[in-house]
């Protein structure tokens, strides 16, 4: 059961008390009434009472407007085009459904096209670290109403950069997942085969939770063959310097920052040219798939309502090309994305920065495009490309308005989660729904020789585990050592071992290469849970009995004192 | 190993001997030299005399022309246009690796557009069964090649129907696996996201491993969520009398026939209305989606030498779409997507007439696009819905120019070629790269309590197994009763039990689900391989050994008679 630090209702309450006094009124569309907030806040905490597990239960939430939340319009930043929806995005509603408690829509550039947060009727966002900057976009509102401690986390969306950008200018975490980690259902279109809905928060553990309760229940499925944590020691790719020609001194820094203290934590780096990647932006804007923000939202437009002039020169645009246009351009987003398959191979992450300059008001009024193209040099390329990034701030950085991406192949999340986890000291936790569990209990167990076998799977170590006083240890006298967990009903000592996690495609393999005498099957923990774990085939009476070490690395250093 | 009825050497001088007397010489575009072919044959029967696998040894085969084979020009039907391909296709150079020989290039539609086999410089192939007719196209000569007894199998390809219509009008088997399981390397396009090589056969068995083999290594990957057999009480959907309208006498025949025949095998028929899935086809040709042809080969035409008047219309068509025309297809193409899904759950396959009518000649020349049009009614919506299908000739079925398709969904191939063998009564066997081994000794037999755990998993039985003497089987006094395999190296006897496979992901869920006190883990056969079957925790000496019954069956039956 969750232990909260406040209720719900303390929470609500000193949401809507900085609220009152908020210096960021740029960052709302609309804010929901403190009466409504404090009553869902309170049926929250009933349930709490009553023994519901809500994950997210104490936290409170804001959501880009162009994601619906029922009772709230949805305007995607251009309010004649405004409807109320029937329901939540299904996202909003898992979130809702865990106990996170949404107080309101937050601004965006028009229509989620641009990376500025200056295309807005609502006014412009700044930067809650530099105000004479932007706040970045197109999820300006969301990344300030975290960055400023109204929210603890909220959503925006990705399409070119959305949800990492105004992360960097506003020094807190964006989460890019995967596409299709995340249902769109209930979120306006930008570029359907790149949107995404992204997510801000201060804390990693809270923002990857929120990711996970969004995943909800097709999220085993859709990760079936991934990697569920990062190795030891990964290899890690870092940009050469060519390709850093736009990123200017503090973006440096925090690069060769992060990438220093990534090394210490046991990382590879190594350089590597991503002139490809980069250039694979370019399809987002300079080609016939631009055609793709005309569909997702020229038939909203009303002629005597017009658009933001920069989002409109963009509908126009993709009203110059032909079918097979389209069709030429999806053939070169293929050939691009088998190029970067190979470039990336052997790579476990990319550390890019995340932005390579921060623009004042004034630089982006000077030339809206031009400023917008150059804010995406580092991100648009992974929605292009179908990649999983994680925009985080680095600790001991200079400037706090810059930051890097870790950015992970499609499904890779967990690995970027925990590279992430490692540069910023902070942990977070994998839902159970995800993977298969193992307990192991002698050469897989950290530290031990084959341990390697599951490093190698994408497995995770979850806990230390102790099995039900049903269950001996023998020392099975293989080679490497290993000890064999035989059930014996009047065992006295209650052996000690890992639980460890892995995809179900990891797990079938694995068991496939079991060798003998080593077996899988159901195993009762001292807690009455039932885990799969190993065992051996039995038949062996004259093995020596070890139950009484109840660890086999205490058995084993006990031996080796001999 | 391979036991051949003939060498490799005889088949190809027979195939060659049935080329001299070629009544068909339509179905050719260009024919390998006997020299070459038999230099081929002979190093087949000599890698097969040292001991070398070669599944495919002893058959030959033919290509259709759209397809690179390595020392042939690829015409694709369009001769301005042919070219000298670097190397075989994937599949092509798979098939030679297992031993089959290509004899030649078989004629086809003009760049695969077409379902009618006339629209090609090289002439039109001819129904074998009624040479009044056509033969069906756009794979017309990979089909008659096969129905006259000149090749074992071929190669065609399937957009719209090329692989299935031919199939029927020749009243062979033609199979149109899910898109993506068959590398298309070495492929002419035609409509990209359709594009699937096709095979033809008479035989089920072979044309199943020309499949298999083409599959290649990335097979097992490809079906890792697949079910690989069909369930004992299959549901099978059959259209409506209105969805039939457009089916003639002879093709209802079939089709009744066949359902017949199905329902005799343990199947369940009902009638649905796939109305909506056969709307789907417009998108082929009435939407945007055409300009797909336009790019794969509108290029490669010269000004001055004309394509077929029906091909020039398709290019041309294809020129007038704009980009937010094709997305406003794609869109539409991915709603009727998700509607079939919704429709055809709870159905394990469609059993649908492959064709409703079989044009003469004339009565193409009269209408070239209108009659192309009416002839894919059955077949273009699995290309547009990405299923899988296997067109067959129904056995005492009146007219044999007519057939029946089993449809399948995405990866559900098995559970087609499944019901294909019980309409043909013929046999086809899983190739050992898919899925994972499992022995079963106990309830999961066929017939037991817990079989329709693994039925329902798409588990396949593959053979029964004994294992080595190093086993005794105990009486494990469970309900339902189960017997525990247990390690014991002084045993008499050889317990006997089934092998099956399933997908991995089926695996991992199986064994996750295992009740105490069974466990999973390595046996070895009395043949020495070793594989994964069940065992139990062990600890029970004082269960009753029953190894002297060697299978549980015996044992349950001479305890009920006690």
């Amino acid at each position: 059961m969750t232990e909260l630090k406040h209720t719900s209702r303390d929470r609500v309450r000193r949401a809507y008390e900085r609220l009152s006094r908020n210096k960021n009124p740029e960052a709302w569309i609309s804010i929901r009434s403190l009466e409504s907030a404090e009553e869902e806040a309170l049926r929250v905490d009933e349930e709490l009472q009553h023994g519901r597990v809500l994950p997210l239960a104490g936290t409170v939430f804001a959501v880009k407007d162009n994601i619906d939340v029922a009772h709230f319009e949805t305007t995607a930043g251009y309010p004649p085009a405004a409807y109320m929806p029937d329901q939540s995005a299904v996202a909003v509603a898992r979130l809702e459904a865990a106990g996170a408690i949404c107080i309101g829509k937050t601004n965006l550039d028009q229509f989620a096209t641009g990376l500025v947060g200056t295309r807005s009727p609502y006014g412009a966002a700044r930067s809650v670290i530099d105000p004479d900057r932007i706040s970045g976009g197109s999820s300006s509102g969301s990344a300030v109403a975290v960055a400023d401690g109204t929210v603890d986390f909220s959503l925006g969306t990705d399409t070119a950069g959305s949800g990492r950008v105004p992360a960097a200018y506003n020094g807190i975490i964006g989460i890019k997942p995967s596409l299709g980690l995340i249902s769109s259902v209930g979120l306006v279109p930008a570029v359907r085969p790149f949107d995404t809905i992204s997510v801000f928060a201060n804390c990693l553990g809270l923002a990857t939770q929120a990711i996970q309760v969004m995943g909800g229940e097709e999220m085993p499925n859709f990760l079936q063959n991934a990697r569920l944590a990062a190795p030891l020691a990964p290899v890690i790719g870092i940009p050469v310097d060519a390709n850093l020609e736009s990123a200017n001194e503090q973006a440096r820094n925090a690069l060769t920052t992060a990438a220093a203290k990534l090394k210490d934590s046991g990382a590879t780096l190594v350089t590597v040219d991503i002139a490809s990647l980069l250039d694979a932006a370019q399809l987002l804007y300079g080609s016939a798939l631009i055609a793709e923000r005309t569909v997702a939202f020229g038939k909203r437009v009303l002629s005597e309502y017009p658009l933001d002039p920069s989002v409109e020169k963009v509908v126009d645009q993709g009203r110059g090309y032909s079918a097979t246009d389209y069709i030429e351009s999806r053939l070169e987003l293929d050939r691009l994305k088998s190029d970067a398959e190979l470039l990336l191979q052997g790579f476990d992450a990319l550390l890019i920065p995340t932005v390579g300059f921060h623009p004042t008001f004034h630089e982006v009024a000077d030339d809206p495009m031009i400023v917008n193209t150059r804010i995406g040099t580092f991100t648009n390329f992974l929605n292009v490309l179908q990649m999983s990034g994680i925009a985080v701030p680095v600790p001991n950085a200079e400037a706090k308005n810059y930051g890097v991406t870790i950015v992970t192949g499609d499904r890779e999340d967990a690995v970027g989660y925990d590279l992430a986890a490692r540069l910023l000291e902070q942990d977070w936790e994998l839902t159970e729904a995800v993977g298969c569990e193992l307990g192991v209990f002698g050469a897989h167990l950290r530290g031990m020789p084959l341990n390697g076998e599951l490093l190698e799977l994408g497995a995770r170590y979850i806990t230390d585990v102790s099995i039900a006083p049903h269950y001996r240890m023998v020392d099975l006298g293989t080679s490497p050592p290993k000890p064999g967990i035989e059930y014996a009903p009047d065992a006295q000592n209650s052996i000690e071992g890992e639980l460890w996690r892995l995809n179900p495609l990891a797990l079938a393999k694995f068991i496939g290469g079991l060798a003998e005498p080593m077996t899988v099957g159901p195993l009762e923990l001292n807690d009455g849970r039932s885990i799969l774990g190993f065992g051996f085939r039995g038949g062996g009476s004259e093995l020596r009995d070890i139950s009484q070490f109840r660890r086999w690395d205490t058995y084993l250093n006990a031996v080796s004192n001999d």
